[in-house]
């Protein structure tokens, strides 16, 4: 017998007394985590609310899933599937949730007609910048409450991305003063949508890939996307005259990595801490690609000639008034969502006075 | 034959043919990558530049040796050693490169001494901001430079944290004009200390357990330190008047995980993975609990009447000009140095103007 056959005996061997690539029978669950048990595999699906490869979202879940592979020696292989080749991107929430797939990559606010709560976990406007947000997460009860609101669903939710601070959009009308907003046709889902149609703006939502066109035939007079990274490789700036900014909806955006509870549960110990750290490592990474690349798109924007604009700041202003208004109404509607926004709330006050004295001094002496 | 004994049975017959916790005997070589080999055990030194537990660095070298224990089943196990237990805070580095320990924990500036160009990947004076010191060594070219900078000493550096933003310093001596500075005795290390020295201040440079007795005595008149979080566990806000910032002087501080790189060559591709995502995760990780802490350590110093004072504008700009000049003469030493600040400062340069669209107007609208 070779080595090669005497490795398959051992594997095999192990196998006849159930700790390799075996499966526990007993209904509803799966199989006990088994420590000593290192070549039980598990084969997993990730379902994604990304086309396939896109740049900073699609390709953040492939690399998500290639840590995983890497690092559990293929123990645990997560195969990635883009939007629409398991399911709609906006079904990857219900997809976790009933286990068609064991992970799911998207971002919170998606599933708000499921979980209004989820909406907190996205992004905030006027809210916890990128830094805050993943303490508030890590340290200051946000996972907590986030594992709160995914539970009845049968789901584990981990950060696994940020875009970092988003920009205000493309627009091909100029906001001078608060009756520019009167009647604007604006694509802008999630709360910052709500603020605009408080405003008086008529908000809709159209999928990514229909908003070139929209924007080109005046459909839409304007739209949210994301930062010059991507809004570049959608190619925004060759159908609108006006790029605005801050990202006031957006101050940064958390990208999620959703786990089936009953799957995560059946891993061994060291697969579950591969699966934690992987995501977030990809948050880390996915912060760095979008703030590297931002900068380079940036510049090329600016080659190809694109307006910025700031918005007023009496419209700022404006902005911020109805964020609250907004963001009350959505506590008052239960108990957990009033605990979450008021955890949010008062860590950004406490954030804002040690970041008024580090973060705000460095950007402002450039 | 139990199934406790079978399972024995099958690790004994993987380990007789070579696969489990053996070791190759290949002089000056440790085994070679055996990706079908789980079962083989790897027993690592972490040599650290902290004291024992010490708040938010010490803490977070024995969570990166926890999380490489857990993601890899105890087949790599991590020991780790505060400052002076096997070797001084400043001699890690050497450890490293010599193989006294597989891993150490520091910052890099610590080794100035003996690689000067370590200085550029801890912190610059008015340089990168912590989400873009994370992208330039990730996505900037930093990585690789860094790479270059420690492998003639057989070091593999990795990020595994980072301080964010430090404040200025406590200070029993008020600095309102430039004059106020002369023949001021501060303790201030690294490249900040060469500004303060340049515009007539007597540096000095004193290990951390000696500041405050210093502090008080008034054998020095001002002293950096980190940022609340650290600075409260120290208590200095009881041997000293002011706290000043901006911390100009350190707008991010990399803190490192350095792997001897044969240790590093002579695990399986699966552990080092473990070992390279690990610090990654490590790193988000360390600026989480910064910022969560220092924001909730910096009420707590306002509940014990510290006075905050900013430098002034006239103050601030001679730092900054003397600091260009202190980088210029570091970068006119050799290639690597000149290679490392024409680098940074180029992604600093794109990074800023992306930034004066974002994370500046999210900090100024508060």
């Amino acid at each position: 017998m070779n080595r090669r056959n005497l490795f398959g005996a051992a594997l095999a061997l192990m196998a006849a007394i159930g700790l390799v690539g075996c499966k526990d029978d007993k209904a509803g669950s799966e199989p006990a985590a088994a420590s000593a048990a290192p070549a039980q595999t598990f084969h997993w699906k990730m379902v994604t609310a990304w086309p396939k490869n896109y740049p900073g979202l699609g390709t953040a879940a492939e690399r998500l899933a290639d840590r995983i592979n890497a690092m559990s020696a293929g123990r645990l292989t997560v195969k990635v599937y883009a939007a629409g080749e398991l399911v709609p991107a906006l079904e990857v929430f219900d997809a976790v949730s009933r286990g068609t797939a064991e992970m799911g990559h998207g971002t919170p606010y998606y599933w708000k007609g499921k979980v209004p709560a989820a909406q907190f976990f996205s992004s905030v406007p006027f809210g916890l910048s990128t830094l805050e947000m993943n303490a508030w997460l890590s340290h200051g009860g946000g996972q907590a409450l986030w594992d709160e609101t995914y539970a009845p669903f049968g789901v584990k939710p981990l950060s696994a991305g940020n875009t970092t601070m988003q920009m205000g959009g493309w627009f091909n009308k100029e906001i001078n003063t608060l009756a520019d907003i009167q009647g604007l046709k604006i694509r802008m889902p999630g709360l910052g949508g709500e603020v605009w149609s408080k405003l008086g703006a008529i908000t809709v939502n159209l999928p990514g890939g229909e908003i070139f066109t929209s924007l080109q035939t005046g459909a839409i007079d304007a739209t949210d996307w994301v930062s010059p990274y991507n809004d570049l490789a959608f190619g925004l700036h060759q159908a609108a005259k006006y790029y605005y900014f801050p990202g006031w909806q957006e101050p940064q955006a958390v990208v999620e990595s959703m786990v089936n509870q009953k799957a995560f549960d059946a891993l061994p110990a060291d697969l579950q801490a591969i699966v934690v750290e992987a995501a977030r490592a990809s948050t880390l990474d996915m912060m760095d690609d979008y703030v590297f690349n931002n900068a380079k798109a940036l510049q090329n924007l600016k080659d190809h000639g694109v307006q910025f604009k700031r918005f007023p700041d009496e419209v700022l202003q404006a902005m911020r008034q109805q964020s609250e208004e907004v963001l009350d109404a959505l506590a008052a509607e239960n108990d957990l969502n009033a605990r979450i926004l008021n955890s949010q709330r008062a860590f950004l006050k406490e954030a804002s006075a040690m970041h008024e004295l580090s973060e705000k001094e460095l950007y402002n002496w450039r």
